[in-house]
């Protein structure tokens, strides 16, 4: 992996370049100058994570033929008051469409979480990852 | 922080969208299906090292009415062998145009790095972050 990364535009609008080309966009809280063109650094943190356990949960239910119609992820965090304000912890609320098997998701989630996502890993000394999960 | 994910397309194409309406798109690797639509997520994860420093340290030099013209970092990082291979270490090579005073520059990256940045402080405790600076 190698990525580029460069100031795209003042003050804080940066830009994220994979080796594919594949690109994102990356901008500061606008009270400190941000202009909303991107997510911020600990909300990208964030969603890696549950773009992490998605692809493993998705490949570990394919394995089983089931294909979710729904899946989606209400992602909440916790992080510490003052300076930094690391996460204390990072909660994924799944909700993904009724006709799937809850306890196949609920081991598909926890293997995902426990063993397979580099994400997670990278994190686990420092931050709890927790989830819960919606059929709708 | 609130951020809504979903599956926008199958495989693994995935949107994240923060409260003020910023997205990104988050993809798998090509090799498991991915379209590169977006970065994968670690690379999102090494992405979101590389942001939070650079806000902290554009902020801290900034604040000494230095202002960078070039500002640019190659990350490169180690991920363990096997599953999950999570980082061990991200490297961020600072390219920043000669006429920033090196000193100055060595101690906002320093600090930010050990004090401010809320991202290393969340990997703090299982991936190394260091670095290197090329004034060009």
């Amino acid at each position: 992996m190698a990525i580029k990364f460069k100031r795209k535009e003042t003050p804080y609008v940066f830009e994220a370049i994979n080796e594919d080309g594949a690109t994102c966009i990356i901008d500061a809280n606008p009270s400190i100058g941000g202009k909303n063109k991107g997510l911020r650094p600990m909300e990208l943190l964030a969603s890696s994570v549950a773009g992490c356990a998605s692809i493993d949960i998705l490949l570990i239910l394919g394995k089983q033929k089931i294909e979710p119609t729904l899946f989606e992820i209400d992602i909440e965090t916790k992080r510490v008051e003052g300076i930094p304000a690391f996460f204390e912890e990072i909660k994924l609320i799944f909700k993904v469409n009724k006709e799937v098997n809850q306890e196949k998701l609920d081991r598909a989630i926890s293997l995902t979480l426990e063993k397979y996502c580099s994400v997670s890993a990278s994190l686990k000394e420092s931050v709890q990852v927790i989830y819960e999960v919606n059929l709708i």
